[in-house]
């Protein structure tokens, strides 16, 4: 596999933003942030990425250019006057679960994504965590996409139920945390809240549980992949995208969508979200190579590894 | 493998109870408990069994005979006068944790376990969660077994964190859940306390996390098994035990201690663990076959399973 420019491309929906993250290894102000940057910065290892999404005129565009050297097209990142999406947040001792001290949407607000016309054919399509309204409207713009993957969150699941009820139609796959899940389904279960999710619409369902590892739920199987289980685990941020980004990028570049694609795209996933949680922001994501992320994949592997033949 | 009178005993110390639970499901009352009841319940699928424990003259004895007719010895059960160890328990909604109503210790307060001649010969040993000075009085009554395991919880690790680190120099292996690897080792990251743990002196340090699975660190390798996705669990009471008497009994029944037969074996614990909590007790473990068994371990498999070759 190689991310050749005949590779399908990626068309990602989602948030540009800077972040500034303090965790108790360290402070980070002002870096790379949004869920279409670790999306991009994950998925570009695999496939040629196209982005759609909204910076202020204060956003540090120069910052980008190593994922345009990547293969990530930035035409669809429209650049408006006011100020950037910024997010503040603060990750304590567990590491578990973000406090978020600011959010500052600014012209994320206002955001109505215009998908550029030479991306209306992309194959693969991911709608990161915007409005479910947003999402819709993306997919009245995308041309018969082989797979289209949806993110969501509790915020959305409140606010936005109709819509994303509507939305779950429109999706192959929808990635959502255990708790998202547990509350958009009210089911404790996540057996059962994943069949709930497939009946409104989704062939497949990811259920994300963080340090636990992930779900892939069918109608007719399920398979299970752990976190990687890291000595140390720097910042968290962004680890869902870029598992997200994982998973869709080798999708599209190996253009196969079959049960054992998806299940090794699960792994791919997990690993880029593993890399990704080991340095502040895109950082790592950016440092890795190819041989990194099969040597992690084979670790994956040796982890979860056992004869299934039980005679002595 | 089948579980002939040629296979290794297993020997487990620890407590024999009567339970009075109340789930979302139902409710059970003075039914068969305690961490002996459920390790043998589970082991005798692979292995004979050699139960020490201790009753009050008041304990149905005759509600263990399926127990003695699976090949539980219980020569060790000691029965005095005064009354059984009783616990009463109520799981919530999320049936994440037990909420201890009423805890009885009875005749249980005084145990000190005496070995019979007949069992101090045997090869493998496992000391459930009772006082780590019982637990180290057991061991010295043991000859040479060829893997020695122990069980622990947050009350040993409070009142007797001494003779618990004491303990740790005397066994190959610790099974405890992750929130008492954290309290032990005072490590939040579970990679970091298995190295705490694995440093006082054990080979293999079993975490479990619950419905989130199970790790198996060793100083050389870290192997994880989900737990199983189960649409309703019922009475998670004795999931633990019954892991532990999965994964005693399968390696018994091997004879085989290598990291090979120890991926199997969390994959067997795993199972039984699964099967313990469809029903109140030990009901559902005293239900299954050698075949259900097979079959479970099948599905661990196919839950886990992927190509791990990502050259598309």
């Amino acid at each position: 596999m190689n991310s050749s420019s005949a590779a399908n491309p990626v068309l990602v929906v989602g948030s540009v933003a800077l972040d500034s993250v303090e965790t108790p290894f360290g402070k980070a102000d002002e870096v790379l942030g949004g869920s279409g940057t670790f999306f991009s910065s994950s998925a570009s290892h695999f496939a040629p990425v196209q982005l759609v999404g909204v910076v202020g005129d204060d956003y540090p565009v120069e910052k980008l250019a190593p994922l345009a050297e990547r293969g990530v097209d930035l035409a669809g990142l429209e650049k408006v006057e006011g100020t950037s999406f910024r997010w503040r947040g603060r990750y304590r001792h567990d590491l578990n679960s973000a406090e978020t001290l600011e959010t500052h949407l600014g012209v994320f607000s206002h955001f109505r994504p215009n998908i550029p016309e030479q991306f209306r054919r992309a194959p693969f399509v991911f709608l990161a965590n915007i409005d479910p309204r947003l999402q819709l409207q993306v997919l009245e713009q995308v041309e018969k996409p082989r797979l289209v993957a949806c993110d969501t969150m509790n915020f959305w699941i409140e606010s936005r139920r109709p819509e994303l009820i509507e939305l779950l139609k429109h999706v192959d796959l929808i990635t959502l945390n255990d708790g998202e899940a547990r509350q958009l389904t009210e089911h404790t279960n996540l057996v059962q809240a994943a069949r709930w999710i497939l009946d409104k619409g989704p062939k497949h369902v990811l259920i994300k549980k963080g340090e636990h590892g992930a779900f892939m739920f069918n109608r007719e199987s399920v398979f299970f992949a752990p976190a990687y289980p890291l000595e140390s685990v720097f910042d968290p941020t962004g680890a869902g995208d870029s598992f997200a980004g994982g998973f869709m990028g080798y999708l599209a570049a190996t253009g196969d969508i079959s049960e054992r694609a998806m299940r090794r795209a699960v792994v791919v996933g997990s690993a880029m979200g593993s890399f990704a949680v080991e340095k502040f922001s895109n950082t790592r994501l950016l440092e890795i190579t190819r041989a990194d992320i099969d040597a992690r994949v084979q670790e994956f592997r040796q982890l979860v590894a056992f004869d299934s033949e039980l005679d002595a």
